[in-house]
């Protein structure tokens, strides 16, 4: 196994990001899809492990797909497909660019092979540096150049969340990377920070988060909030561990009504990725597998066990409207625990809480308790790259603030992201919130 | 068959339930449900034709049982059970009662049979009017007694629907009753009526939606709303015919992702009971089978089905708040085609549009684009009937405004239904709403 | 629940059915069916508890459809169905006839009603019997009419195991029928009667076992065996209590593959219908919930159970030459505990055993080792009545000597019943054999 | 793609297995393995594109975990095992062993990697030569050895019918190996040759079958046979084209019960791996894509399609008796189209018959009718190895006589393979049989 080069995977954060000429931030987002996968054999990256769940290789592939289909076959001269079968096999699910192989079968395309996906990635970034060099500051070409690196950040995450399930999978699997253990601190006591109700804006704002966004976060608009309380920090692992103890996966009365029916049918007593190991927990990580350290932020938790836990806690889970005002009150900005630092683990709290909440960036995605709905007036890109977002505005929850996984620089306080309550693969935890 | 009462079934309506005593109301509605079981025989009132329905026979005894665990037993002077067992078998959901028969197995119940339970109602309708007397004016008695009549409406409601599907997956099914047809009219143009944005308030208030509401009714609150403009009927079946011919049903465009999973899974190309008969389209309906009449609101259709509509219409559908400043703005009040109606069928709006939207009560419950969430501050009531509502509030979208299958006086201005988007077997359909 | 009447189910036995003419029999048999759902409410005979299994309304319908569609269609003059929808309805699997209602909805079939159903057999028994009057001595008539007999006795063994099923399901079921407690004896050692090897012949004798058979029991052929040893009685609850104290249930060596999957796919830990009552196993019965007397034979037992005992017991099962070998060599024919004592389980053996093994007929139905497939030479029966047999040579086992559900002088040495290996809820057991 | 080594594979064949010494044979068959995966990349040997198959890379390492767990461990000197985690994930079934990684995720150990599982191989290769030469002639071990290798060759050819499922799952596949056209040849008319009834002997000889055999193929015994015919050759893509142009998918009468069960639910016209292309059926192969020739023997058909296929002729399945009888009633032997020839496809009869039945031995393994159980008097080998082939006696059906992936030199006129009804992916076919 190749070590993983931290500093190429870096060069993906915020800095290069926001500083860099397109063409340079291209190509470094570029590589660090590339850096991500260095510690993998190309059997770890022909893997799917669930449908959820895409391979590592057919990640690297889509992301590219999208920059040929997309860019260069509708701007490129005299293109022509690297090979005219990625189309469909590369597709995730764009029905405006025609058939898809199925999802849970991406596992069996056993060619391309690794090599020939990295001389594809080559080959197509070839092309996109070429064409941003000959049409350099077409303004059609940069949005949709912007909104594939976009793209294959989001990607980026999903190969270290769909990585760390497959290597779960087997009795066999090592760590994707070893850098453990980080530091061991003491506890942090929670605190409740108050906010006032009152007709607020939510939503992208250019001027407060960049001039990207993604158009599920627009159009901004006015809602009403009521006055509530935030916690000062991320509920721990020793926080989750009480609740267990005190028969919390046990007693309807802490769950919504299809939660209560995903613990029976999973038989769930602890939380994705925990085992037993004689008097202990210890869970997989993306690091190997390590004892549960109580001031770490509990993470893979689904939905239901995070509304199950809030709901023991005596609190709620914030609305993204609720988180949004939080996150935008920060003076400290939007700094944390990110892909970047190389954890790939959320991080206790170090540092005693002052003026404001904590780890609100960074180390865990947040559950809200909205639904991950349109927006007032929402309306999606036109073309194919509308289906980017709109048409999964259903039976999903919105998450917001990032995670460990997520490449630095990449979220915003108006960036939703969203999954089904009973997923769990992703670095999900919990921020409690109650009524003021 | 015996052929139903429909004077029974009208004293269930609005005037009684308004008007009388709770003792005359608990008469009147407890009545109203043997009048919808009239028709059917011991086989018919067995049966269960999937998961999300339940027998007649069980429907029945269900809301017996809810009088006498959360009535008779508490209050009930040397309360004994009628049968020890049927706490078990007739509780459909309350964890804090205790255990329940499993929801999918509720046909296999072939004892006690429909005789013994109309023995059973008796009794508990004698012991209930026995504490009224003896109570008269508790407010906690009549508080959980009045619960009790508004939980047997929702399910009269419920033993339309359930035992509609049961008769259509025989191929030997009669009507329910028959006493097509109903008159047949003219083509209503569609007319749009614009509402300004603002601050307004929604949820549950007193005065004006009478003293009675279900907790996921409040509290009343606050909510900013967007100007926004509606149709002055529902869709209709030809409306949803020209979605059809438009291939409606093969363009993945127009369909929320998830919808077009359903489409494709369940091979979907007309809505749930729809056949084609030669040349034409019929449908099943309480009356047997009746040809496809265009000026009738389609009903029977799911999430998908009316978002996509929508979406194909070039409209949207309604938000809960949107709807409910409609209704609160119509001067002539909640009168509809309601199941005292007897149609058990929607039906085409006569009369021209004047100055208001029609057709907002009665006829189909309107899919909203809301999901089912808590209001701000929402509150369950305390103990186990606080597993009425709250616990459903997930993946799960309202519909507002009552059906042809629901007792009159039951649903108000305030009042939340609502079901998961793949749901048909319900009154369902469309009011579209556009952005002003 | 009508008291079932003994008296009438008794004509159907070997008396009536060996001596009187078809006419009487005829009566005699189709009295039976009756008989056998006299205990039960519409609502006993409406339910379906799996697709296995089927409701006795619907069996008392199919049974009567047989001779409607095999005799009355062809050879009554005038012929008229008696409800044209019954020929698709009431179709079991006979692809020669047409359409069949999906096996799985049986119990959705509310309609026609059991008085329907009664209606139709008393319609179509008029016209048999006028048709046996007017073309008496017709061979091709009496033929399918005597088939039709048999099938329709094959039929009130399993309106028995179904409703034993179906009221197994519920826990307010009562009894089929209460008769029990039946008289406890002591404990009978098992011997082992030896038989040599040789060619042999099987199948169906005139001479031996009377003129009528199904078409598997034919063509009489020869067959070589090896010597064996056969068990003296049927394995016992106190055999199978023993096999399941040594932990039978959880040592994969003494199971089939396919066995232990099954075992630990439904974890199962005692046979079909065994539930724990404290400190001791009690098992639901038709006679309502007994508790196991170690000296009953065992039944309910799937062929991977009776295998599994078997081995464990260092036997194992007969194959279906082996038992006919021995069934031949009884003089004492095939007496035993048939439906007809109206005990509807099996019964301990009461007296010691002599010069021959005992229980060979009724008690329980005897898993063999041998596959349900043709004889060499095998032809179905012309037509669609061909369908009978021959089709479902796949993937089954062959039982043999009737149960205590089925009709005295139904069965015969040469009758072959078969099920699929995973199948429970007929009254199978099992009689060792070994190598001699 | 490594060109593969056809040199190194035949190698494998019956020279080297009849005539060498066992540590040569042990050296010709482990490497006939390497050459088998040589074509292959470590992607193509990672996934498993069905619970029924097994990757590639897996079944290296199980057949290396055969020798390390039934030899090594017992009987090298100072054993230790090459990682000790390997004996649960590359354990098949062996209960006895232990516990087992679940079957349907086999595709998911990335770890170990084909690199590392070669390093195994070797490092066991070592350690049995080593052993073979230090207790030379020791009659256990050598046994042992032996079986193992006869155990890899069945897993060589199962290495060939997973691998061409896995390439027909991706668009994107290639072929396995390219050496097709193979010649054209004309039509061969079907004759058929008659043999006697009488009393026989079936089961391994060691005169007539040489000194080894499995377990399932003793003992020797004694059986019954009726005249009957078989057919000079196998059944052809021609003679199947003519059964689906005779509606042979769509006609129930033709088919047993389960067998249109299965037609129906997966909506079948065709053999697996049939694909239409414009006016012709074209077939996947391990050569790729081909025309369908209708001269080769028809391949890849489930026991439900031979059954079927057989009854539309007018003709039947053999027993395996019958097969038996054949087989050892021809003068040549057992030559045949084996996968030493590298066609990896049955190929077309080229000369006219004479005075013997034709393609006896390799192209396709013949369905027989006969459901695979134990013959009379059947021990399975002692120890954990006995569960090599008893357990799997339940609902499936034996084929005789080898194919186009059967190593050549492994099967014998007694040499019994079978699977279950619905098996498709062997290369599986249908030589007629009828009554004499």
């Amino acid at each position: 196994m190749t070590k993983m080069s931290g500093e190429a995977f870096r060069t993906n954060g915020r800095t290069a990001a926001a500083r860099g000429t397109l063409a340079e931030r291209y190509a470094s987002v570029r590589q660090a899809s590339h850096a991500l996968a260095a510690p993998l054999s190309a059997e770890d990256c022909q893997v799917q492990s669930m449908p959820d769940a895409s391979p590592t290789k057919w990640h690297l592939a889509h992301i590219t797909w999208f920059f040929e289909t997309f860019v260069l076959e509708r701007y490129a001269p005299s293109f022509k497909p690297f090979d005219p079968a990625f189309r469909v096999v590369f597709n995730s699910y764009y029905q405006g660019v025609g058939e898809q192989h199925p999802r849970p079968r991406r596992g069996l395309l056993t060619r391309p092979s690794l090599a020939e996906v990295k001389r594809y990635r080559a080959h197509v970034d070839d092309a996109v540096q070429a064409l941003l060099e000959a049409r350099a500051g077409d303004p059609e070409i940069e949005a949709l150049v912007t909104l594939g690196l976009h793209h294959e950040q989001q990607h980026q995450e999903l190969m270290l969340t769909d990585i760390k399930h497959a290597l779960s999978c087997s009795p066999l699997a090592q760590a994707y990377a070893k850098r453990w253990p980080m530091a061991r601190v003491g506890p942090q006591a929670l605190r409740w920070f108050g906010f006032p109700g009152g007709l607020r804006e939510m939503g992208h704002s250019p001027e407060a988060d960049g001039a990207f966004c993604f158009d599920n976060e627009t159009p901004r608009h006015r809602a009403w909030a009521e006055g509530f309380e935030i916690a000062s920090r991320l509920a721990t692992y020793g926080d989750f561990l009480a609740f267990m103890e005190d028969d919390g996966y046990a007693r309807p009365e802490l769950w919504l009504s299809m939660g209560w029916d995903w613990v029976r049918a999973q038989a769930r007593d602890a939380p994705l990725y925990w085992r037993r190991d004689g008097d202990r927990w210890v869970t997989h990580t993306l690091q190997g597998t390590v004892a549960i350290d109580p001031h770490t932020p509990v993470c893979h938790l689904s939905y239901f066990e995070a509304d199950a836990f809030a709901r023991w806690s005596g609190a709620r889970l914030p609305t993204e409207l609720e988180w949004e005002i939080v996150a935008r009150s920060l003076p400290g900005g939007m700094s944390g625990n990110f892909a970047d630092r190389g954890a790939f683990h959320p991080m206790p709290q170090t540092a005693p809480v002052g003026d404001e909440p904590l780890q609100m960036f960074g180390d865990v995605w947040e559950w809200t308790q909205s639904a991950y709905l349109p927006y007032p007036r929402y309306r999606p890109l036109p073309g194919a790259v509308g289906e980017y977002n709109g048409k999964f505005m259903c039976n999903q929850f919105v998450l917001r603030g990032g995670s460990c996984a997520t490449p630095e620089g990449h979220v915003r306080a108006s960036y939703r992201n969203f999954f089904p309550p009973e997923a769990q693969w992703q670095f999900s935890g919990v921020r409690l919130a109650r009524d003021a």
